[in-house]
């Protein structure tokens, strides 16, 4: 079925500017000699997932066990769990650990030895390190917590230390390209010097970085040993908002039918809620929004130049604001496509995806 | 497995809290002689749906057309859905008209035809009345507007006018439990007028009225028809913050894993992001929180005198601000329970729920 014949609030992903994201990402990581392990938290399909293996990707990274589960059911066998280990999984990861290559990240030396004797197979070990975005991490400049950390992973029988990795997730709420590269900037001088700080003792440790935003607005990675970025897959409104990639870069749009028409305060109603888009908003211009209207064709979505956004949204309403001139051409019935703000949230609020052409794609 | 045994986040359910809030709102609706007919959307649960028909109640409202077929395979045989009818489905409501008992809503004259003209099996029909959440229906003083609905209606084959149906779901938005009353008198006012404006050319046609803030907060609900609440089942954050319920009666919680401790800045990370709570915000005293966290036990959860709130939301990491006291007692690994900001959403995170004794709850 063609996605202008959809009837209700599908997930529709184009393969072709997704695919056009993958290989761009590819050749950018190829070039500068960067390992390239893509995050899938974003799209957690097995489908998508073989796009990037047709590109030459090996390894991946994702942010659960289960997660880690699904894809190595999907034949992938060297995954690195990107959240700091949730110590009530170990059976989980032991069992995972006996059929693949996978590694987790810690930020506490205390927590190392705990997980080390839970488990019977080998596993990677990254420590996580906090380079400004204060989530998790142990501040790089911290030498006393990391010695300790790297103290108690010596010891370990059978996390093996990998190298350190940190996310800038700051990036996300930086105001300009400019103030991307420069946290960008930051980040990379701070962690190869703590690499340098610890190449006699771990000659082997490597530097792991991942976000979308660094990742994007950079051309060159050479001497990060391994990228990690994840929402570049489908890209959204937050980043184009941020000057990270152009709308004709958004590979996904949700389908919206047209429920309601309000000339008289210039509104649309669309069945498409915050069960269908994810309720994360983005502040452009001072005014909240949680989707752009984008027209729906038989070969994807054409983009009006004019922004029109989705102002509103209830469990399984959306509003949107809407110039008189264009509500008039628009009828009850109509179908519109809907780019998200955050794509990572809004693909994780369905079961499966469906291509431009109409066909089901699989995911976790 | 008992739930403070969980490992990863999980919706759990209290059913206890769950059957008292259904009982309450069963005994006030037959007290005023009102049909009770809930709203399933924030549940979307066959069995919790059970919990409801022990307590006598028959009739149900959904928002979708797929949440209604997802009922009637369940044994409901008279169905509201509550939104204006999306006429790309009209394939689908006819097949569901021939088994089932089903009314849709409609606030748009010119429509009312096309859908009659679409169908092959009766199907009621509510007229949606805007009282002044102004999201959708005919603002209820638009005599003109009304009048050219029903003339509409009075025309049709298939579709059998039963009535003005409204929700205020201004009442969300409420400073307070006596400007949510005032809302509703305001709103229970207009519409009787309307009602008996009417009532010699439809003397059948009832009102119709649904949400929570309102129904929670009054006892007497004489001379409504009917009611269609559908959050108090499991109430919520937003619910007790606005003085609609008490936290004793919130009947749901996520079980968060703690995978971070951050003495340094008096926080800690659990395993429970955005795709595990939705990404609603509260404002409570000038601050976002997204979850109240408590304090899991064998049969359900304590709840803390001291607020302690999740404070930010990443795809799958939650962060809390804790006191230092409390901070110092949590330990890698430990189980907390979070109550959810806004239940519908969190609730639609899920494909099933959990419940305090740790038996699965299937769900749509």
């Amino acid at each position: 079925m063609k996605i202008n014949r959809l009837n209700t609030p599908e997930f529709v992903v184009n393969s072709a500017i997704c695919k056009r994201n993958i290989e761009k990402m590819v050749l950018k990581a190829k070039a500068s000699g960067s390992v390239f392990r893509p995050h899938f938290k974003t799209h957690q399909s097995g489908e998508i997932g073989e796009w990037f293996r047709a590109e030459g990707v090996r390894a991946i990274t994702v942010s659960s066990v289960s997660m880690a589960e699904y894809f190595a059911g999907k034949g992938w066998d060297d995954i690195t769990i990107a959240i700091p280990f949730n110590i009530r999984e170990s059976e989980n990861l032991n069992a995972l650990a006996e059929k693949i290559s996978v590694n987790i990240i810690v930020d506490d030396a205390g927590v190392i030895s705990v997980i080390d004797s839970s488990l019977s197979n080998p596993v990677g070990l990254f420590l996580k390190i906090d380079c400004g975005y204060h989530r998790t991490g142990i501040d790089v400049d911290n030498s006393f917590e990391i010695s300790k950390a790297l103290d108690a992973a010596k010891d370990c029988t059978n996390l093996e230390f990998k190298g350190f990795l940190t996310h800038s997730g700051h990036t996300y709420h930086a105001g300009s390209v400019d103030e991307i590269r420069k946290i960008h900037q930051h980040v990379v001088t701070k962690m190869k010097r703590l690499k340098q700080r610890w190449s006699i003792t771990f000659p082997q440790a490597i530097i792991s970085l991942g976000d979308t935003p660094s990742m994007s607005v950079v051309d060159n990675f050479s001497g990060i040993d391994e990228i990690r970025p994840g929402n570049f897959v489908f890209y959204d409104l937050m980043q184009a908002s941020a000057g990270v990639c152009k709308y004709d870069d958004i590979a996904v749009a949700v389908s919206a039918p047209v429920i309601g028409k309000y000339p008289g305060r210039n509104q649309i109603v669309v069945h498409c809620g915050g069960v269908h888009l994810s309720k994360e908003p983005l502040e452009i211009k001072g005014n909240k929004v949680f989707g752009k209207v984008v027209f729906l064709n038989d070969s994807g979505w054409e983009i009006p130049q004019q922004d029109i956004f989705v102002t509103s949204l209830s469990q399984e309403h959306g509003t949107i604001n809407i110039p008189s001139d264009i509500l008039k051409t628009i009828n009850y019935g109509d179908l519109l496509g809907i780019l998200p703000v955050h794509s990572c949230m809004t693909a994780d609020c369905y079961q499966r995806y469906i291509s431009v052409d109409g066909e089901l794609i699989e995911r976790l």
